[in-house]
């Protein structure tokens, strides 16, 4: 299979490492922008090339609904679909089956529930969802899992038991020799649990792990203090892959904690609502204090936007209501989480990544009216 | 000024020409896409450019109202506000002013009108016109006109009356002379006013005609036959300009009547309702017969859309809302109407017009379902 990775650097436990597949090789740390409906949304795959993108996500459920990965399948894969030549990698449809769909029943063989489009009753389980992963052909797939939530020490328990046993479903399950199939360790925020789920994956010498249950609205104490747990328990030749934090600061602190890969549709969904990273912290570009700055977002950015368009212009765009100002924060949100992951890799590389983070995350964090959305 | 015209060919009443301005050479007859509010709807700048736009028009009306022409003035202009380097037209914000404003009172210096963004008063005079286009600093605009229902003889002779003393006026306030002003022609379906406007204007030499009151619902009928009352009746080494006619086979009467540029928001607008151009005629891509479809929405366009993108993927952009979908149409429906005009102008050049017109009409009228939006 033609998948592989090596680390190449590490600087305290933060590490720099290549990641292959037959799709194209992947720096890491590495962050993927999310393309849930086969699509990272307003932004055209050209544009993500350029800005560097090196693998993107897109989810399971959303694409098993609409169009079908049955139908993805028959136009030759999501690569081809949406002609996207680099790596992808999907997810289970686990978190979303949990958050998204109206109804669900969770039994130990798997989960039935309601589309959240049009009410329709549908059934995962492990070998489901692998099967749907193989018709969409990402080159890292993952493992189906239960997602609950964090703080509850009984159903985390619980449910553990039941992700473990469909871990070793899915690893049955999976035919497709090009493709990578992780794991996923659940435990809330228990050591224990967290421990004990890092150790039954290894044992099933998965290609890479996830840290699932985390950014589900814990405590960022407890997210990180679990993700330090894992570097510490996961098998450390193997990829780390932290699911669904895109906030920069944290990306920076997860690093720090040995995560090589994250996905987030932060920068896609902040754009959508109007704010923009800058290093300086968050900003709200539909404030009327950018009317007439004529500065574009980010005076250091090299993206599309910033060379070319002013906060003004930004502005105009998003009180107009007009598409473009979507697409244009969408790129530069974009560009910025990819081009502080390589500034990032650099500094682990150059052995000062420690340097990096306190003078980048003092700066940003620094900022006096941080937004939060 | 920078401004001059040459018509270099003709086939029959078709011209191919050359329009030069400060922002550089369009090659004639040619397709104007539409950017209201600065922006042409869900189209990067640089995209336009890569299709071969090479003339953009935006809306005095919305621009005035937001973000206002005196900031755009002081940001440098609508060229630099919209990073858009090529040449701009502006119209007068005359149409809109009696097509979108809530209320408004005419009479013989101006129109006073309410904001349909937020009710606010405001009037327009042709001075103010003149003024706020050379605020956009676009490098065509236009003498500010009344556009009364083309079929009403007593009113369209009282309003051509005022748009011929508007006119007189807006030459006169007019000082920037890096633009040119176009004179637009008035008279509803009636030959002897439309004669009379086109006298009358001539008389005045302004570097541009445009053919205003049409394509507002008239017959197709006697929009094409006032086109070819005007074609005889205006100066012929002059530019003329035909307003909002963007439909494929009426650009291609148009141009065989001696029209050598035109505007819509066609193509734009028809990509919001999921419309695409074909040579076989408009096709509704959220259609379900193109569910399964792998061909691109024309096999002989040579747009970013259709080198990448089947109809299976671009109707799941659609049906899931995604904007994608809707910048993807929005690039083929440009493309095809500047690859039309370029086809139309080199036929014209090699003399062939009124074949390539015939076969053109033909394909694309024969078109057995073909979708009227």
């Amino acid at each position: 299979m033609g998948f592989c990775f090596h680390v190449t650097h590490t600087d305290g436990r933060a590490r720099a490492g290549v990641l292959r597949t037959l799709h194209g090789e992947i720096l890491t740390p590495v962050f993927m922008p999310v393309g849930t409906q086969a699509t990272v949304k307003a932004v055209p795959p050209r544009d993500l090339e350029e800005l560097g993108a090196q693998i993107i996500l897109a989810n399971t459920y959303h694409l098993y609904l609409r169009p079908g990965d049955e139908l993805i399948a028959r136009h030759g894969g999501l690569h081809r679909f949406m002609s996207w030549p680099r790596p992808i990698l999907t997810d289970s449809g686990g978190f979303q089956v949990f958050s998204l769909s109206e109804m669900r029943k969770i039994d130990d063989d798997g989960v039935t529930f309601k589309s959240h489009l049009d009410g329709s009753m549908h059934r995962f389980t492990p070998e489901k969802s692998i099967r749907i992963q193989e018709n969409l052909g990402a080159d890292v797939i993952m493992c189906f899992d239960e997602c609950p939530p964090p703080t509850d020490r009984e159903y985390n328990a619980i449910a553990l038991a039941r992700t473990h046993a469909w871990a070793v479903r899915c690893r049955e399950a999976h035919t497709r020799t090009d493709q990578a199939l992780f794991g996923i360790a659940q435990g809330g925020v228990f050591r224990d649990l967290r421990e004990q789920s890092a150790q039954f994956l290894a044992s099933l010498d998965f290609p890479g792990y996830a840290i699932g249950g985390l950014a589900v609205g814990e405590d960022k104490a407890d997210m990180f203090r679990v993700i330090s747990w894992m570097d510490d328990a996961l098998p450390a030749h193997k990829p780390r892959y932290l699911m669904g934090v895109g906030e920069p600061a944290d990306l920076i602190r997860a690093v720090q904690r040995g995560v090589d890969m994250a996905d987030c549709v932060l920068p896609t969904r902040l754009a959508r609502h109007g704010a923009a990273f800058t290093r300086n912290g968050r900003i709200n570009m539909r404030n009327r204090a950018y009317a007439e700055d004529e500065r574009p977002i980010e005076p250091e950015c090299d993206c599309y936007t910033c060379r070319h368009f002013s906060r003004a212009y930004i502005r105009h765009l998003l009180q107009a209501g007009e598409i473009l100002g979507l697409y244009l924060m969408s790129i530069h949100n974009i560009a910025f989480l990819l081009n502080l992951m390589r500034e990032v890799r650099e500094s682990i590389i150059r052995g000062c990544f420690a340097t990096f983070a306190e003078t980048w995350l003092r700066r940003y964090e620094r900022a006096e009216n941080p937004m939060h959305l």
